[in-house]
């Protein structure tokens, strides 16, 4: 039996919501686009080896990396009995640069036009994606995709992105003024209308909205 | 490289959390206790494996299986490398007698007072601890561990069972009240002071409170 991880790594880039898929150049699935993941090696963390795979295969470092789910279906891999152990970790646009520097065949796929993938890397990320949208529930998830200072369309953007459906403007800005998170700057953002402001998100204070009960009821 | 799955059950009772273990017979660690487990066979998928090696060394069967996490760190296992893929959970009480009748070696074992555990069982329990309060506070998993019919003093028994500390018990039967998933019946518990009102948990309201933004914040 071997044990390979693989890596589910979302980022927000031009309002959609994307994921980093690596292209095969290998048999099975050879030419089909994959996440990236591979092999444990024998002396070698879950968490190390997926840092690693994700490293060589796509040049994305420093990551915080969250275990998803182990994957065994006895079938999932023709070569034979492989469990996959997946990984999910979400990047901020300013970092998606990086990604596919050092391996050209990596690179950023729109969630809602995905190809074929490998594997059951399908089912994958469709368990990815419902965990991060219950993550946006009741966790300040949403703000790990977006740069330090952001402005309110581009955080409702987000959250339009992951739940891949409008929201009404008004109703999102009065449930945000809500939860008291969002520090607005004197600065503004220069847009093709008028200048929009800028927000940050403020630390610390989440932990206080959960006690009183509050969720991100969006 | 080799992989096993571990279980983790909780019940309740006699107002305390108590977790499923039983007594290696063979070396490493013959003699300890261990959280039910054991190999994956090779044709068999995780879940499968689970379910056989708890109804095999336990009697407990039919149990609804979460996956819980999977623990790999190199040295966990002294025969060599066995990533164990662990899965949890809960049973009521009026289903614990079920474990143990097979095997004699199985024992509900009080979570305040556990002998030292085999291999990183320790931490694996810790891990579905932490689960498990997680849970209480944006689910209704509470309910899990208590009979159909039920009484209030039940009811907060099994929330200081998981959170290990005592609750007030107004604002507690207060906090409940609010959230209207509660169905009182016209029966009554005899105890040894005066009869305590029984009551039905109603299915189906939780969901309404979830789309409210209301935890159960305890």
């Amino acid at each position: 039996m071997r044990v390979a991880v693989d890596i589910v790594i979302f980022t927000i880039q031009s309002g959609s919501l994307r994921v980093l898929l690596v292209r095969r150049k290998i048999a099975p699935f050879e030419g089909k686009f994959a996440l990236p993941g591979g092999f444990v090696h024998e002396d070698e963390g879950l968490e190390d080896a997926a840092l690693r795979e994700l490293e060589e295969e796509t040049g994305v470092g420093d990551v915080y990396l969250e275990q998803l789910y182990s994957f065994g279906t006895p079938s999932r891999d023709p070569r034979g009995r492989v469990i996959s152990v997946s990984y999910f970790a979400l990047i901020s646009p300013d970092r998606t640069l990086q990604a596919g520097s050092d391996a050209a065949e990596a690179q950023w796929q729109e969630m809602q036009k995905l190809p074929p993938l490998a594997f059951d890397h399908g089912a994958i990320l469709e368990y990815a994606l419902e965990r991060l949208r219950n993550k946006l529930e009741y966790t300040t998830v949403g703000f790990q995709l977006l740069p330090e200072k952001f402005t309110l369309p581009d955080l409702q953007g987000v959250y339009e992105a992951i739940l891949d459906k409008k929201l009404d403007k008004r109703n999102f800005r009065r449930k945000i003024a809500q939860l008291k998170i969002l520090k607005p700057l004197k600065e503004f953002q220069q847009t093709g209308r008028r200048p929009a402001q800028l927000f940050r998100f403020v630390a610390g204070k989440f932990e206080k909205l959960k006690d009183k009960g509050i969720l991100f009821p969006f």
